[in-house]
């Protein structure tokens, strides 16, 4: 079966697929712009993106939102990741820190779908720490600097680690779980 | 003549009757709420919001955006000032600086207006500096830590300055003007 998803990220189609493959399902990327909501909640951006393209398009078709939420910045950057990831990059989280002791962080994913029946929400997340340190040249994004909860090494320094245990992984078992179900 | 304005934030309807006392306008807040476009420019922002809130209520409206766009810092925050004072404060923006010298800024203010005929829009903006730390206690938001060109003092030290020359007394003055003239 295939899933168009819309997005202009390939790296998010790629980790969709590692899921998709043990279902059957190929996500082939569909690159049609959506405005994203400002909303603080990335199940809200991906609901209402999903809602605008399946609009446009007419067929059915998912939208992934992610936001890295950091507990000592009142859960900065959230939903706006993407934005603040191109204006500061890492180094500027890192700085945001400093030495900060509570370095806990949380990915959360939202995959959402829409066809003729509506929006459905599937989400994943993750808890880990934020690194002092970007690490790794793997993944895309705050991986080089996101450790998951009980591992050692960051999502970009072990790709494969992040492939198994991510956020978006843990979004699209249970989106492709239920395409496949009905 | 009276002239909605949507916005939560009373201290912009305030530094909008400072200007409109010349015109004879007097602002009036309506505390409508409206999504906030995820868009870079302020200025599209404004319009889309004053577009909202006009299909809302079917009256005259306008809608002011701001945004502070730091040149070190790639233009962050931006149109998503408000969102990153709620979450770093000036705090956090004094932090990702640090030490860097280029403490160029500039604040940009859009009013959108809404009627039947369509939106305009109307920009001000103000070029300063980021100071090295908090000073004053009046305005809100960045007040405290833009010192604009020409100046010694941040907003935040001397209200009545802001008043008199900031980004937004420059883009309510041109709507102001233009809204007494038709």
């Amino acid at each position: 079966m295939k899933i168009r998803f819309a997005t202009s990220n390939p790296y998010k189609v790629s980790e969709g697929n590692v899921v998709g493959a043990g279902f059957g399902i190929e996500y082939v990327q569909l690159k049609e712009p959506y405005p994203e909501i400002r909303d603080e909640d990335v199940s809200r951006v991906a609901e209402e993106g999903a809602r605008f393209v399946f609009d446009r398009i007419n067929k059915p078709v998912i939208v992934e939102d992610t936001g890295l939420f950091i507990e000592a910045l009142n859960g900065f950057p959230g939903s706006f990741s993407a934005f603040v990831f191109g204006k500061l990059g890492n180094n500027g989280i890192l700085k945001l820190l400093g030495e900060v002791e509570n370095r806990k962080a949380e990915f959360i994913s939202a995959v959402g779908y829409c066809n003729q029946e509506g929006v459905r929400v599937f989400k994943g997340s993750v808890k880990g720490l934020i690194a002092d340190r970007k690490k790794g040249m793997g993944g895309f994004g705050y991986d080089p600097i996101f450790i998951p909860a009980g591992q050692k090494k960051t999502f970009a320094e072990d790709p494969g680690m992040k492939e198994r245990i991510s956020h978006r992984n843990k979004a699209f078992q249970r989106f492709s779980e239920w395409i496949v179900s009905i």
